[in-house]
Parts: structure tokens; C-alpha cells; sequence
């Protein structure tokens, strides 16, 4: 990508006949922007994906970004490389006659999205239910029955805007929040306690909604949430490892205690069988498919003891500190800047750190 | 430091009597500014510094700053702590009678200053050769005659400002540049030269003034160089091991050949007896008494093949996305976020990479 | 000043003679920093303030800050330059035998301190009130009676921070909010509404703290509140015009509806006799001794129905974009850009406008 | 525009049939980016625009790009809102027969194409040479003979980038400079000197291309110049007035003296019989149909003998700066805030200033 509207890449990999546009499932990604409020780079790349897409497949460009989840986050700081994943899924995937990887399972894919999140209920008890909903109906559509064969979910949810907030109080409603950026704190924590409930994380009966932002002993280590004013209802990407698919490709994931969690990174790329001793070098590199990062800047404004200056900094966003050093230190384990970090990790992953979610091929035996 | 004024911390240890302010022969910080032209930051800590040591010294604190050198580097970004080093030399120090560790060396420091650098010398050979000769005087200072006990050499150099440029061309000189920030870039990279010069790195016959922000082939990797308006002269800090000099510290450095380098990182710990697999854990986190990082963006837009965006940043400044990345890096390593980070490494280690310097106390055996 | 800690235009003027330092009753100024919590320019220039006059006077840096309020604000956005205001009272000032111009007033200069306020009263009913009693002492310091003679109230409100806010708790009190950016938020409204009851603006039976932040139809046209966590109590500086007073200088206030009120500069210069047709010329150019703006974003992200950017910028901090705009007005209508800009104008003028207050000397007739 | 993207106003006028989708011969507009390299608005405008206007055409959105000019400028800082202008050329347009305003006179439009110009001629004589031939051209197209008629030439230069560089020195040429962002200043020099050329502000045997970015003496008061790696010829877009026009617009334009530079936004007005006392008000707001600025930080350093901070700032962009200056004090007379400010006014308008035109629909008599 020379720039978030460069979409030549896929485009080759379209015209060259590797890419069947028909297959194209999902694209996580991340552009260069600041991640903020006022990132743009994000509806760039959207609207040049979809009008690619969309011309390949014969459909506009608004009914491809119905059909096809597209998540991005924005700001690639530091040494990180503007970049993006298309999850394709081939016909024969769902055969499994080929098997996968050591134990039979290969990286499996599904997609679901739930219905229309009204402002009154974004970031409350239903907006967790109903995302606990699309959760288990992507798990179906990537046949995976075993919560533990889940490794990642990644969750685009709607949040209250001005206008919304106004319309659901005219309707007689109130909202959880009025404010358009906390709505969105709320609407990812909804995700992820959503999540921790599909994923058996978090039972049923002990969800109460006063938790949200609140209770940060409650998380998932496999959720993945942003929130954005594009979407109306919840979309949910579910990647897992399962005997239904086949192809060489696996996930795993850990959880990262704090922003200076590189055990945490070396155990993942462990249970993909790869080694980093420090890094992963020769042609493990070219193993590793795709990186994942959830992370956050300790509220507490303390890493292992000492301060902190992200949450103070009038010049530069505290998402886009966090994101350049955890990218610094991540990239540096893989050798390669292609990794996708991502900040507002509110109950996803232990308090003060997020998750790492690796997607790799496989070759020879996994821990 | 909970601000840069805040010097509270050095004030209790006087007070308390575990430094004698007579003995501080120099300074090292990171404080939580920009890092840039306006950064002010460093100016406000050496002000309270001075004003602290020269009223337990009896000193103005102008007077103060003339004989103790303090090199900042502004710009916390990520996970980085703000924090400052104090290298006290005590008598015995010199006795050498008490030994070092293992191969009885001991961390060996010695400062000098070298005589007024004019505008019209800045940036040029003649430059170079007042680094390498204040260089030969410290590390004569600190009683080390072989450059390779020598492992960090800090430069404060002086730039040509506006004022001087003007002073010096009515004076019927010329100037290698008029633009104050290009100047500094000149003045690290006659600092650089100069080193490699009194290290031996560099041959005096191949000296060619050319070759300054030209061939980057050329480069000392224990230079640490920085470039301000606020000195006229060149101030030296060389660290190195001597058995001249007694106590259980050591310093060790290696070159960093890219932003990634994480090999590089476990390699100076090893060299110190260190071990981080991957991290640092347990009583060797304390061992470490300081680390500094010398890094910058490949000027060339690629880290190992793949596009970054730190050079094109408009809204962040690209030596803040470098520190925050290198700083992530290796404070994932050390365990610890007070990580001395700076950026303008031209000719300091690999081209596109740079040069990482721990200081640690010794225990067990060494590499 | 050549930066935030340049004194020296002041210590030439204390050394020639033409300021006593006995004479400086407070300190009104503008730094180059960000405006925001990390910014240190106003840290770093009270260091250097206090230290000249200390010694000038004798006294420790300390107890100077605490007998002369020193209020700044960081940010010297687009054209706006770095400057101070140095407020003098000679002892004649007070004997009114030499008139003042026109009508025989002249600029009075007030100050006082409140009781220290605990973090449990900040941004509450006890805090409005504490703020009106100091701002009633500060009048008649200043030597006026009527509050209509008052133009200028400058208020330096403590805010709660996390650990006041919690030793707060633990003594069984509640906060208003333990935030330390809200909370500096509600002491600004506190204090405008402590002037606007010292001033009869607002009734004190009309006082109700949850209109603080809530109702901006409450507000005073002479308010400019700061708050920080530097303060323990409420430091006001009245400023107004008065027949006890003597010299050629006198003061004059006028609301601005919002962001475009240029009438309003104008108006407030043919207050003080001054024509800007559409710009300030000549001699009365010099007339000018100081000018001061107090001015928000609009919160509805509106002005006169167009959209603005400020409120959703990621890059650039809301005050510092409506900074940079009002001083690039107001400076174009004086033909000076040592203007003071401060943002944060909760109840101080009119809702998404503010205050502009301007001294000038006396020439000719006063409208 | 909500967003940099969001062309549905244009969308609703084409709809409706107000905006004839054939008649549009130029887009001028403001995005809500950084306005520096790495603001890709402009990008993402643009594909939005020419993908409406090709759907309407029925063109692909490239050859609609090849056809119409599109120039932005990125940046919205203080007031300035989001807008962009359209310029639309009727058939009766060129008829003549219906008259203008006063003195027969109304808006005329012109656009032209250079030819491709190679990255060895960028930014030196044989640039500003293509330039002026290209508003020649467009000033033909406009049906404009007279260089006094002209008001307003906005140029979009192509600049040279590294790979072009690269090419053009393989293919035995050499370029003013392989810096990208230099050669954007060399060719926003050369399109400045190329209407000057063309518009008699400059004599062609008095060229130099030596004095491009050094003689700043040399100027065209109605240039108005960017330069971009998007262009690989000279778009350039005339604006006038001729009595081969009819319709009831008019344009006018005063060169800025410097940034503070008031008397020449009111005179451009009264220009076009429009007061401004101090601020446009009533029906003559509505008049208003678009106004350009041209400006740059003072790079001396100094507006009106006052230190200005803007070129020394790490955290802001200089030209981002003197945007929201400028925004801020045009707006205000305007009393509305849609204004084009653009920075980068090398030789555009005095050095240190800038220019200001106005399109307005007339009424009364014309100054």
C-alpha cells in the first residue's frame, strides 16, 4: 500500500487470477492514519476496496460493504507498515477431507452479523446479548463447535451518536451515554463482555451491566473490539482452528499482562511451533500470515512501577503512543513491521496489557 | 520526576547523604517533552539541576553548568518513564586496589570539554578533530588507554544558529549551512567522526570532511551524539571499564543494524552476564543501572522490505515514532521502561539502525 | 523572551531601574508550550520569574510564588508571540491626588487569596462563594466600590487531583469528580460564577451548583479563570478603573458573541478611545498595554452554522486551534501580536464566544 | 461535507438539476486533513468527486480527473469549515449578450493543461516557461486579453519525487533537487514566476532561475500555487473578469502585506462594492461566493518586530499555524467561516504575506 486508497495489491492478485473476488470473506487492516475521531483513512480505503471489489462481483460498492465486514484500525506508528489481511474462503475449505496441521485442524473462518443495535440499548445488557448472538452464529458459519477452538473474534459495533442519542430520546428512550467517544468506550466493552459470554468466559447469570468499564477482572482473551459510527449493527469475525477446514493455516493467541509482555509473544508463536530466539528469522518469517494486537495504556498511568506520560500528552493521542511501542516490540520479535495493533482494549485481555493473535502455516509439529 | 523540574528525587538522596553533590561529574536524562527545536523541557530540568547542586556546592548555577556536563534527550514517547542518570565519581574511584568484576575492570568515567568550536568550523573537519582530541581527554580522564575498553562516548556539540552564521560571515568566513536544524545534523556527524577518529574507527589520512551525512559506511558504534544552541564548545562524556577504577558496575554496548534488533539487545545483556529469555526477570531487573539507545528512521522509507510512515508524518515527528518504537523494543527486554531513547544517530552504528549502551552491576560471570 | 525561562527583558528593566521589584504585584503571561496538562513552558517560566525576583527581593523563590500571582497560558498558536505582563503598584497609585484621564479614573489593581479549598468543595457551592469573597478582598485592595468599575477578574482555581481526590475519600467526603480534567473544568465554572456573584451578575439566591456546567446562560463578561494543580487556594487579580487611582493607564471589557465577534474588539477600543478602522495605527499602536481573550470552540460544533473541526481533531488539541484563530483576528485588528489567548471559557461571556479585555493608555477623549 | 468524502450536497444540486454535471469545469475545495504529506483527504475527495461526476458523465473517474481540475488544500485549523467550490461554465456563459456587473464586467473562467513536464525541468527556467504558456492558455479559454482582467490563477505543478529523480539522472539529466518536499517549494516557485510572466509582472529577459526561493522581491499578487506528486503537468484554472461573460459574479483581489494584513480584506471587498464595517453583515454575507487566501509564516521569524513560533514547533505544522491564523482573522470580517487558506505562498503575494481574492455576486455600484 503506498497509501490508504492503493488497492493494486489485491488488485493484481485479482487479475493474475490468486484471489477469486467471490471468496473474499473479510479484510482487517490498517491504514495510515491517527486513528482518531478525524481518521479518514479508513472510509478511503473502505470506499476504494468496495468499489474494487463491487466491480469484480457486479454490485455497488454500498452493497459490497454490507456483504463483506472490513475492519480497520487506524495509525501505523513507529515502525509499523501499512498493511492488510483478505480472508478467503475456497469451497473446498469446508470439505476437511484434507485435513490441517499436526492435529487435523486448520484455520477456520466465519462471519455473522446481528440485528440493527438501537442507541437506546448500545453499550447495555442487549447490546452484550445480541453480540453474544453473532458470536456463536459466526462460530456456526465457521463450523466450530468447541469455545476452545476460538481464537479471535473480532467485533465492529455501532456506539450513540448526537443524532441517534437525540432520536431514541424523542422515541421516549434513554441512552447509556449522549457523549459520541464514551458511547464507543461502552459499545466495546458490550463487545467484549458479548464475546467472554459466547465464549463461556463469562456466564449468563453473573452479567450485570453496571460491569461495563467498571469491573476490569471481567475481559476476554480472544476479543478483538472497535466501535465507529459506520455500522448499525454488530459485525463479527470469528477465526478458530477446526477439522472441518483445511489448508495449512492456524491461530493461536495469548493474552499480554502489560505493555512489556514479550514472553507473551514468544509463547504465542510456541504454539504455532515457531521459534524466536529472540526473533523469528529464515523462513519462519514467511510462515507467520498475519500479526494481531489489542492493547491499551495502563489507566493507572504506571508500567511495572514507573510513570507512564501517554495519558498526559496534549501533542500526540495516548491510542498512538501505546500502539508505536507496542509494534516496536512486537515487530521486533517477528522481524517484519507488517502487524496489526490496535488501541481501546477495555476488558479485552487482562487490564493494562491486550492480546497478541497470531495466524501462521504450519511445518512440522506445534507445541 | 514527576514533571522536568522535579528534582526532588536527587535532592532526598543528598540530603540523606548517599550522593555527595561533589562528586556528580555528570548528568544523563530523558525528560517528557518533544524533542524538538521547542522542547523545553530539557532547558527547565537543567535549571533546577543547577540551581540544586549549586546551592549544596555554593556555586552559581551558571557556574554549576560549566563543569558539569547534562545531556537530555526530550521525547518519553510510548511506554518510556522519565528519568535521569547520575554518574558520580568518587576518590577511591581512582585507587583501583579494590578490583572490578571478573576480569577486574570496573566502569570508568571521564568528561572533558573541548575548546570554543566557531561558526565556521562547525560541521567541518577541523570540528572533527576537536571532538577526537576532547575525546582522547576523557577517556584520559577516566584512565583508560585503550579504546577498546571504551563503550560510550556522549557529545553535547554546538550548531551554527542564525546569529552565529551572520557573526561569522561578516567576518569574512563561510558556514557549512545557515540552517540551524541542518547544522545540528552536521554537528552530530562531525561528533560521530570525531569519535571514530580518537577511536581509532576512523584513519586521520582518510578523514574527508566530505563524507559528513555522505557516506554513511563510516560510523563509530559507541558514539552517542546530540547538537544544541545552548553549548559553544564540544562536551565529552566517555564511559568505558578500566582497572584503574574499582566498584561492581560495567558497561557494555553493541550495534543495532536495524530498528528490529532485538538480537542486538540480548547480545549487550549477554555481554554483561545478563540473561533475558526473553526478558530480564527477577534480581537482574535491579542489576541493570542504565541503558541508552542511539536510533533513527531509515532514511531510506523501509524497515527489512516493507514501507514505514515515519518520515511522511506531518502531525508526528519522525524521531518521536522511532523512540517510541526502539523504546517499546527494548523496555520489552529490560523489563523496565526507564530506557534512555534518543534519535539523530547519523554515522552512530549501522546506518538505519544504531547503537544500544546498558551499564550494569556485575554478578557471576561475565561473557 | 528568546524562550519560556528568558527573564531577561525584565531583569534589564529591574536593573536600569525602571520596575522596583517591590512594586510587582502580579504576572500575566504567555508561553510557548501546549496549553495542555503536560505543558511545562509555565513551570519552567515561574522557576526563572521567581528566581529573579527572589533575589531581588530577598526572598526565597517559594515564598515570592506564594505573595505574587503569576498566571499563565501555554500555547502561542499561528501568529501570536510570547510575552508577559508585569503588573506594578507604586506607592502614589493609591493617592489619587493626580487623576487618572477623562473622567478621572485610572487602572486599579487588586489581588487576593482565598482559604485553602479542600478537593471535596472544588467545582461546588462552597467553592463559588469562597471564589466571591477573595474577588470581593481584591476590590478593595484595589480600591473600588462599585462593581461596574470592574473589567477584568482573573482567577487561579485549584482543581482535585487523583490523590487529593482520594484522601478526600478516605476522610468520608465525596468529589465532584475525580478527573483531574473535569474537575479543572468545573473549578473554571466555579470561579466564573464566584465572579459573576462578587460582580451582581448572578443573585446568591439564585445559586445553584448544578448549573455548573449545565446552565451557560450564567456568565460573566469579566471573568478569565484558570485552574491547576499548582494551587491550593484561589489567587484573584481584579483588574478596573477608579478616581483612588492615578496614572494614564485605564482598562475595558466587552463580551464576544463567538469565534467572528470582531465588532467587539472594535467596540472595546472606542471604549478606551482608541479607532481600529479596521486596524489600530500609529502612535496608538503604543497605546496598547495589554490585550486579553478568553475564548472556547463552540461545543455544538458550530459557528454562525457552519461546521467546525476543532472539537473531533486527534492531532491538534481543541484550544489550541481556537487560540490560534482568535489570536490571528484580534491580532490583525491591533497590529500587534503580543495578545494573551487562554482558552477554557466556561460561563466566561457568552456560550461558544468569550471575553476580550484591553488596557490601553490615555490620550484624548474616552467614549 | 461531513467528511472529506461526503459529496452529497453536490450530489443533491446535480439531482435536482441545479448543477448541469457537464458544465463543471473546476472543483476548488477544503479538506480536513493535516494539509502536509501524509493528508490524504484530498485523495480521498477527489475519488469521491470524480467517481460522482464519472457516473453522471458516464466516464471512468480517472479520464473525469484527466478533464476537470481538482485542487485542495488540506487543513481546517481554528474556524475554517469544510467546503468546496464548483465551478460551473454555461453555454450562455461565453455569449456576452446579457452583460455583467457595473461596467459590463462578470466573472470569466478559464482552465488549461501544460504539457507533461519531465522531473529534470521541475522547479527551473523551462517550468516557469510551461507555466506561463498554460495560463496563457487559460486565459484564451476564459476569453480574457487582458492581463489586468486577471485575478486569480491557481497553478498545480507537478514536483519530483524520488523515483523520478532516479530516472531522470539514469537518462543522463540532472534535478534542482531529489528532495521531494524541496522540489514541491522549487516548482511552487516556478508556477508563481510563470504568471508573473505571463502576467507582465515579470519580463521574460529579466528571468533567472536562479531567483526562484531566493529573490523574493519578485512576486505575482494573483498566483496561487500548490504542488503535488499527483500531477505530472501544469493544471492551471484562470478566474476574471470580461465582458465576454455575463451572470452577476465578480472577482477582485489585494495582495496581504503580511499576516496581520486587515486593510486588504476590507479593500478587496470594497472592491466589489461590499463594506465591511468592521465585518460584512445582512444580505451581503450571502453575496459572498468564495474567497481564496494565499499566506506563509513570516521566515524571518517575526511579524511586525514580535517573535512569532511557528517555523520552531515540533508539535504543529508551520503552515497548519498560519492557516488557522488567517482563518481566523478572514473569517471574522467575512463573518462566516468558509475560507480557502492555503499555505506554501512562495513568491505568491509579498514576502511574509500573502494574497487574498474574493468572488462575489455583485449588486450597486462596484468600487
Amino acid at each position: 500500500m503506498s497509501n490508504p486508497g492503493d488497492l493494486s495489491a489485491l488488485a493484481a492478485l485479482i487479475a493474475e487470477g490468486s484471489v477469486d473476488p467471490a471468496h473474499v470473506v473479510a479484510v482487517i487492516g490498517k491504514t495510515e492514519g491517527n486513528g482518531g475521531v478525524n481518521d479518514f483513512t479508513c472510509g478511503y480505503f473502505t470506499l476504494a476496496l468496495m468499489t474494487l471489489l463491487g466491480r469484480a462481483l457486479g454490485l455497488a460498492p454500498e452493497e459490497c460493504a454490507r456483504r463483506i465486514p472490513c475492519v480497520l484500525s487506524g495509525g501505523t506508528e513507529g515502525v509499523l507498515s501499512p498493511h492488510y489481511l483478505v480472508f478467503c474462503r475456497e469451497p473446498a475449505g469446508l470439505a476437511g477431507d484434507e485435513g490441517g496441521v499436526g492435529d487435523g485442524k486448520a484455520l477456520a473462518i466465519g462471519v455473522a452479523f446481528s440485528p440493527v443495535t438501537p442507541a437506546q440499548v448500545v453499550g447495555r445488557a442487549g447490546h452484550v446479548l445480541m453480540v453474544a448472538g453473532a458470536v456463536r452464529a459466526a462460530m456456526a458459519d465457521a463450523g466450530i463447535d468447541d469455545p476452545a477452538d476460538v481464537h479471535f473474534v473480532q467485533v465492529k459495533a455501532p456506539c450513540v451518536t448526537t443524532a441517534r442519542a437525540e432520536a431514541a430520546v424523542r422515541a421516549g428512550h434513554s441512552v447509556v451515554t449522549a457523549d459520541a467517544n464514551k458511547s464507543m468506550a461502552f459499545a466495546r466493552a458490550a463487545g467484549a463482555f458479548g464475546v467472554a459470554l459466547a465464549l463461556g468466559e463469562l456466564d449468563e447469570a453473573g452479567l450485570d451491566e453496571r460491569d461495563l468499564l467498571s469491573d476490569f477482572s471481567i475481559q476476554s482473551d480472544r476479543a478483538s473490539i472497535s466501535s465507529g459510527v459506520e455500522v448499525d449493527c454488530n459485525e463479527v469475525i470469528v477465526l478458530g482452528n477446526s477439522r472441518a477446514w483445511s489448508g495449512d493455516l492456524r491461530v493461536a493467541h495469548r493474552p499480554m499482562a502489560d505493555a512489556l509482555d514479550l514472553p507473551a509473544v514468544r509463547d504465542v508463536l510456541a504454539d504455532l511451533g515457531i521459534a524466536a530466539d529472540p526473533q523469528v528469522v529464515g523462513g519462519d518469517v514467511g510462515r507467520i500470515a498475519g500479526v494481531l494486537v489489542k492493547c491499551e495504556p495502563d489507566r493507572r498511568g504506571l508500567i511495572r512501577g514507573n510513570r507512564h506520560t501517554m495519558l498526559d500528552d496534549t501533542d500526540i493521542n495516548a491510542q498512538r503512543h501505546v500502539r508505536g511501542a507496542l509494534g516496536g516490540l512486537v515487530a521486533g520479535v517477528m522481524g517484519d513491521t507488517r502487524i496489526f495493533v490496535s488501541g481501546g482494549a477495555e476488558h479485552q485481555g487482562p487490564d493494562g496489557g491486550g492480546v497478541i493473535t497470531v495466524i501462521a502455516r504450519g511445518k512440522g509439529e506445534l507445541a
